[in-house]
């Protein structure tokens, strides 16, 4: 695999202005079914990364997961509300053909804004003259979808109901959803534009049950590149999963040929979480309670006792209740997530609060093996939990990749021959 | 003036790599006391502003109104708590300490995260290791302020309470506030950065009434670049008051030595309104529908029967009610405002709808000649109207510059020398 082979050579929907070079080693993720980065350290300047390439769309798996984290995110949960299988598999079809052009930098439909003057144009236009600002679109299913349209029998085991931890305040007007779309890009608009396209075009078949926007990345997949920071000003995502790790994205994120069921190998499973930071009561704690809290050093993200963000973590150093020692693998038989949040800040709260936090984005290859026991643990132990609050929940099945130009998002799960 | 004036040498949050050309091309605005842009066209290239110097922050006129817009934008209302003068003016000045040193790139506080193990940490951290980004905060009092502190004879004549217009649905929780900050930056995260260490400063003297994201400009001051669209696709800005128009700027925008009061003059007047876009219903609209609102065309950007977005407008080919035609100075007696606003998305409205539209922000020499007038007739007559709906207001008075090291924000307003 080449260096630029993840970068499509796809008309770019702002004109270059003197940035070529910086496009080509951007270019990022899944090319020819292997996802594999270009680079390590690719998502590391927002600058650079802004005059992103595109990321390929097709593949094993759906970009968005394994890719190198974008900037920016638009959320979308979506309930279902049409009954007409056929009119939804079309739906899907649709959203694929959609999605295949947005990513490559391309407006909706052929004839965009040309056409009937009576007809509405087919792209609603506010992303004309933006690149691809390597946009992924990555589409879940979530447990109550399978109460329709007879999959029933289809639904995955491992595609269970979160159940109630402790601390959990959850707003139903932000939990669940039948189905779901991240949008993740280096452009906001870019995002927020390509959420909004599938949701005209899902109109009278879907509606936004609820949606996220996140205005930074608090995790990294490329671990070379500066590790973001997260509202609470402590690195995030030091001890991840990176994007190049074939073989723990193998063990612990894509389902497996032999996982079940069949329609979703090459997939793996998301689970979202909208977690509310007490910002206030946290900015007035001091910097040995906030370093205790995690169990790193704030400055430098070091592990207590240690000089270095990346120097190996000694768990017993840190306080019993350190989130890092709770989380830490060793301290959960090797449990291991791929983590892809998102830092929030949606205006205040009517009490002259911040409403801002962490839009947690967790993937895995079974839920009931990652979220499930790591979250039963933390919620009962972690001293993190003085200042969060879970407020929002969802689950979602993510089926693997569009294959090529005549796949579809869904095909294994809807299509008699799978 | 040099090219470079604008640009401070402050160290930046975030190691430079290999922009550093870039960086001094970016740095923006007012240098010196007179407004003037570096270059025109800075704020052309996303990619190329977030690799962004600082803005300066001293001179005649504060940042952030003539200066070349940044990408994204904080803006919080605040309530005022207290009733000690001395303890609010205090607060002024912290506040302008800390802007000072987050505009140039650097943490609140000399020891920002050294110090006594039982503090609290003066910066809280999340903006450590990123760059200045153009960072600029603009300070403005809202008329309630005047009701305070023995402010009553110091309330600008020119600071009304604006009408209320015909179809405002304004909701209480998002209008007016005692004072505002207006955070603008290349970088969200730089903005949210800067709006909660200034509220945590302010914290017992100040509360957040309300705050607003803005994930994309919808102006542009800087008319040789590539406009920006709003969400209704359309290119936003096309006519406005450039950063390096002198002239209109000191015409329509900053209050006049004999404008009165003394303490305002260099400052200039802000409305906020939060305009919500009934987005569903525009995407269903033909095209044709949507260039008759607006007068102009959609890809281009043209006015009616021009081939080009920078052509003259020829007002009576216009639908009588399109947006451009009533707005347009020739329509209203020559009034002319600054805009400034920005694209927000908020998620959903509980009815499935995005909670999205634009953040419209405008700067002139004086309310009675310039938004009130023009929106009375936008209110009245525009075609617009039938696809957007006011819901959030407020106006403040926003003073001069900080001349030097030593002034604060306010001190015209407050001391008793001025
Ligand atoms: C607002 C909520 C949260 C915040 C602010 C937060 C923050 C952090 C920080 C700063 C680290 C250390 C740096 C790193 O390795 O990434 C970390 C590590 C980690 N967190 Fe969280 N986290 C939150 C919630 C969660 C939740 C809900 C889970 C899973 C249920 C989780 C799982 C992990 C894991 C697995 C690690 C890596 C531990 C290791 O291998 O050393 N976190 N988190
Ligand atoms: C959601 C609400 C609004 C949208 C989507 C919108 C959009 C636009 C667009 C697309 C243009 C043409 C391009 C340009 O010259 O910038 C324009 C022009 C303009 N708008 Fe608006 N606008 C909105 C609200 C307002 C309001 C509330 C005011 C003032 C009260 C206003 C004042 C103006 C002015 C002065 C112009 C320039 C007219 C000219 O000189 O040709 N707009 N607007």
């Amino acid at each position: 695999m080449t260096e630029t082979q993840g970068t499509q050579a796809a008309p770019s929907r702002r004109a270059l202005i003197g940035w070529g070079g910086a496009g080509l080693a951007l270019g990022a993720a899944a090319a020819g079914g292997a996802v594999a980065m270009a680079r390590t350290g690719d998502d590391m300047d927002p600058a650079a990364a802004e005059t992103g390439g595109a990321v390929e769309f097709h593949g094993a798996h759906q970009a968005g997961i394994a890719t190198p984290v974008q900037d920016r995110l638009h959320f979308a949960a979506f309930d279902v509300k049409t009954e007409d299988r056929d009119a939804f598999v079309q739906m899907l079809k649709d959203w694929t053909d959609a999605a295949r052009r947005m990513t490559a930098g391309k407006a909706v439909g052929e004839g965009a804004y040309g056409g009937l003057a009576e007809a509405p144009p087919d792209d609603t236009g506010e992303a004309l003259g933006l690149k691809p600002s390597r946009l992924t679109l990555t589409i879940g299913f979530g447990p109550s979808l399978f109460d329709r349209f007879g999959l029933r029998d289809r639904r995955p085991e491992a595609l269970v109901d979160l159940p109630q931890f402790p601390g959990d305040n959850l707003d139903r007007a932000r939990t669940g959803g039948d189905l779901c779309v991240q949008a993740c890009s280096d452009d906001p608009q870019v995002a927020v534009h390509a959420i909004r396209n599938l949701a005209r075009i899902g109109f009278g078949k879907v509606a936004i049950r609820w949606s996220q926007l996140g205005f930074g990345k608090t995790s990294s997949t490329t671990p070379d590149a500066q590790t973001p920071r997260n509202l609470m000003g402590f690195k995030d995502g030091t001890r991840n999963i990176a994007g190049t790790e074939t073989d723990r994205l193998k063990k612990f994120v894509w389902v497996g040929e032999d996982d079940g069921p069949d329609w979703m190998a090459g997939g793996s499973y998301l689970v979202a979480r909208r977690i509310r930071m007490n910002i206030e009561t946290w900015d007035r704690t001091s910097l040995q309670e906030q370093e205790d809290v995690f169990g790193r050093d704030k400055r430098e993200g070091a592990p207590v006792g240690k000089a270095k963000e990346h120097d190996e973590p000694f768990l017993k150093a840190m306080k019993p209740d350190a989130h890092v020692r709770l989380a830490h693998p060793d301290s959960n038989n090797g449990i291991t997530i791929l983590r892809r949040g998102y830092s929030f800040t949606d205006g205040t709260d009517g009490l002259g609060r911040l409403d801002a936090g962490l839009f947690f984005l967790a993937y895995q290859r079974d839920v009931r093996k990652g979220f499930i026991p790591l979250q039963r643990r933390l919620s009962a132990h972690d001293a993190l939990n003085e200042y969060i609050q879970h407020v929002g929940s969802a689950v979602f099945a993510v089926p693997p990749g569009v294959r090529d130009s005549g796949d579809w998002w869904g095909r294994t799960l809807f299509s008699k021959e799978a």
